[in-house]
């Protein structure tokens, strides 16, 4: 059904005409493969043959000058041997070229030279394995996925890795109040399937969901689609277990929505990228299945409009909306013309993405129309259309979702994911403009409007220091003038650890590092994340 | 328009008749006066004359087996002159009948002896005044509305006592997206009115609204009737400001929804009860007006009948359910038997208050009435009305939220706030049953089904030490048997301190003793409080 016709119905007016959207060459929306991971709408192939990872520069070399390896001891074959009578030979990988893969990022920028990968199958096995590395002074890289775009999940120098994969089980569903419980190492996509045989889903929903790993998402934060309605897993994870860099096992396994017996410890693991502890075990409130999606495509032009749009949605479709998402001209000129997708509306300045989704497919479309109606009488939007069936829908995604992958085609593309306020978001990208002239070849904005969250990307043709040096500190900067955050939902992992001062005061920093030496005193769990990299572990 | 009404129309049969509400006597529905407050449904009047107060016996005396007062300095001249040159003398409260009201709690069972109020009205001012308390050794019992249920907000022995009540400034609200910044010692009652206007809420209510300060709601991680819907404060919560023991202002004030870098120390704060820091300044997401409003009340025989109405009204309400009570027929019998109250649906064994509310009012009703017409028709429901009107909707409430003053005219009440699995909510009153056998006068159970949360309630005569020690620790225990929390919503305050292990293990306890002294060496904030009595604070 389109949106012209809907229209038609109830004031007898067309004002829209709805075309049909164009077939997208690869399928991407949504999908994924073993051989590719969608990450933040960014399609990138992996390669775990050892050929074409030593193309990646290690980060000791590429970054020689920003860290140093910590007085870590070197690992040796006695702990090899232990790590083997412990959990069993095929689970201690220790070949070269099996190592590959866990030491190379998802965008292939850092790349680290751990000696030897760890797959624990227990709580039990990560206690030993912890209070060994502790009393050994070994590092530890966690690593869930390893889908993080800030360099979190592979060592920096020879850390040894831990690898959740093979913690994967459901432990529990209970279908009257919607908690799950499971381990780390579960696949999002496979914990929604499963929630989706139950009439649930889960409370989050990213790119990468065919190969990131719940605990890796509760351990940096994880935003993604369906934050808007369902909040962060702040407020969706109601308990954990979590192992201590000692190897002592912290019970926080509540189930209980409710729970106000002294300090929330849970939420220090939530986002802490596993340096103070690593997350063995969780309890999620998951929400009950919508029965009807709907999914629209409108354009404006002036920036007021987008915030008008977007503030009568919220009041129009209320409880319903469950995405909203922005695309700026010059984003969608990328995407339309990189990829060759099509357009299904006339350009406009700028563009968003509305989904609903409820219990009552009637209901929502009612709102969904009358609203669209309002402010198409309005002149608020210029054009629209509602996406109908699951092909229209998955090319209206594409078109958002597709962006980070049609900006590589330009190039080299400067990325930043940010928090600022929504009214300033196409100012960003103006004033980006300005302070970049005709350096760049491309500077636009595209996000997630209903969480104040903006991906600003730069592309040229090739990697430039000057173009580089002329983007930062300049828009971390603007970022911290507007009182914003320059990591949203990507976490800080390496790269942005010596970025952190421009979000959190040196009192909060100051706090960090305390807790971090209180639950870690020797530093070995992720060590050079997270932290500002002048933090001294007491070794 | 009746339930049965509705029904009608869709499928031509009358499965229900309406009963007219009968008017409550003192109208104590969600309403406030300065005299009285509702705290969690329990009215109960407060008087400030010093001839009451000192009818309520010292903590110092009533506790005296499981407390001594720490080893803090005495409040001397020099130090209220200090105050009283840094605050003006109006500002600084040491008259004995000005400080009775401040030194006892809303229930009227502890009392401290507090010889100093302080009613900063900046952060600046806060800063010193700790940092002064800190130097001096002085301990210092934050209070915002005083209406915690478990002494939380009194001093327990001599604490100079520190008023939020004059920080009450709305600061910003940024209609664009729904965030708003503001003082502590806001009544959260007024910020609701306030939003109201600008057709946002409150993302929390309680029963208290009219006196407790948002302040306190944050720092006790206050519960209440939108949580359902809205989650809690650790998921609405953006950003606060934090003055420490030792005087460091700390700034976590982000507005924004999406901040990823490093850890989230906000969540330290917001449940600590004030033993960590002083919150000063405060973030709020908040969700738009809802355009309507439906409540409706069923009866139903079995309590699986309750789980199986729970998790239809899930499903068939989704994201319109905003609330989902539980009354037993113990706790039904009381408030109408007790109060008056009439019963508008023919004896159930069990009884469920649903709130609906959403942005458009037809849909709601639409979605509520076939829910309801098919629970009927499946016999799940034996009865049940829908309100029409704010009169029947506030009688309705009044049954739900007049139960705990209902049961004060039993007599004595034993009171326990507890998160168990909604599945055992009958089970654990009907063990308590057969635990007491006649020593209770009456054992119930009602509360938020939602949320996991009951209220059980015992009554006798008279307090009886023989019943008492038959609930406890054996509640406790059955709660620990089924992982639930010995406290809910209530938080833990100077009374629950030492059942703390019943919820959380010891490792957990551990790590709370240590980020308290990381943060308040001397132990100077709120002493008594949150922490087990075997802590020492290093001093």
């Amino acid at each position: 059904m389109s949106f012209g016709s809907k229209l038609l119905t109830r004031r007898g007016i067309a004002l829209l005409q709805f075309s049909s959207v164009g077939k997208t060459p690869c399928g991407g929306f949504r999908t994924f493969t073993t051989s590719k991971a969608n990450v933040c709408g960014l399609n990138i192939s992996r390669n775990y043959s050892s050929t074409s990872t030593v193309d990646v520069e290690l980060t000791s070399v590429r970054y020689k000058d920003h860290v140093q390896r910590g007085n870590f001891a070197a690992l040796q074959p006695d702990d090899v041997s232990f790590f083997r009578e412990k959990l069993g030979k095929h689970r201690v990988i220790t070949d070269q070229s099996d190592l590959d893969g866990y030491n190379v990022d998802w965008l292939r920028i850092v790349r680290g030279s751990g000696k030897i990968v760890l797959k624990p199958k227990t709580t039990e096995e990560i206690s030993i394995i912890l209070k060994y590395c502790n009393d050994r002074n070994l590092a530890v890289c966690p690593q869930a996925g390893n889908t993080s775009l800030v360099g979190g999940s592979v060592p920096v120098y020879d850390e040894v890795i831990l690898s959740t994969s093979l913690m994967d089980a459901v432990i529990n569903f209970d279908e009257w109040s919607g908690v799950l419980v499971c381990e780390p190492g579960c696949i999002l996509e496979k914990l929604n399937d499963y929630l989706l045989d139950r009439d649930f889903i889960m409370p989050l929903d990213l790119g990468a969901k065919g190969s990131c790993q719940i605990g890796g998402n509760v351990s940096t934060n994880a935003g993604g689609l369906r934050l808007l309605r369902y909040g962060s897993l702040h407020s969706t994870v109601l308990g954990c277990e979590v192992v201590l860099a000692d190897g002592t096992v912290l019970d926080l396994m509540s189930t209980m929505k409710k729970d106000n017996t002294g300090y929330d410890l849970k939420h220090l693991f939530i986002g802490a990228e596993g340096t103070l502890g690593i997350v063995t075990k969780l309890a999620i409130q998951c929400p009950a299945k919508p029965n009807a999606i709907n999914l629209a495509l409108l354009g404006m032009d002036g920036f007021d409009k987008v915030l008008t749009t977007f503030k009568r949605a919220k009041r129009d479709l209320g409880e319903i909306l469950s995405s909203c998402e922005y695309i700026d001209t010059a984003s969608m000129e990328c995407v339309t013309g990189n990829l060759n997708l099509k357009l299904p509306i006339s350009q406009s300045q700028f563009y968003m993405v509305i989904e609903t989704s409820g219990s009552l497919g009637e209901h929502d479309e009612e709102k969904l129309n009358n609203f669209l109606e309002d402010i198409m009488e309005e002149k608020i939007v210029s054009d629209g259309t509602i996406a109908s069936g699951s092909t229209q829908i998955k090319d209206i995604w594409a078109l958002r979702e597709r962006i980070a992958e049609a900006l590589l085609k330009d190039g080299y593309c400067y990325k930043y994911d940010l928090s600022i306020p929504l009214t300033v978001f196409d100012e960003l990208v103006q004033d980006m403009r300005t302070q970049l002239g005709i350096g760049a070849k491309r500077v636009c904005g595209y996000g997630h409007l209903g969480d104040s969250n903006i991906h600003l990307n730069i592309t040229s043709e090739t990697f430039d220091k000057s173009v580089h040096n002329k983007i930062e500190p300049f828009v971390y900067e603007w970022v911290a003038k507007h009182n914003g955050s320059i990591s949203a939902e990507h976490g800080v992992g390496f790269k942005k650890r010596d970025y952190l001062h421009y979000s959190k005061p040196n009192e909060a920093i100051g706090i960090m590092r305390d807790i971090k030496k209180l639950l870690d005193p020797k530093g070995i769990l992720n060590p050079y994340k997270v932290l500002p990299s002048n933090f001294s572990p007491k070794i």
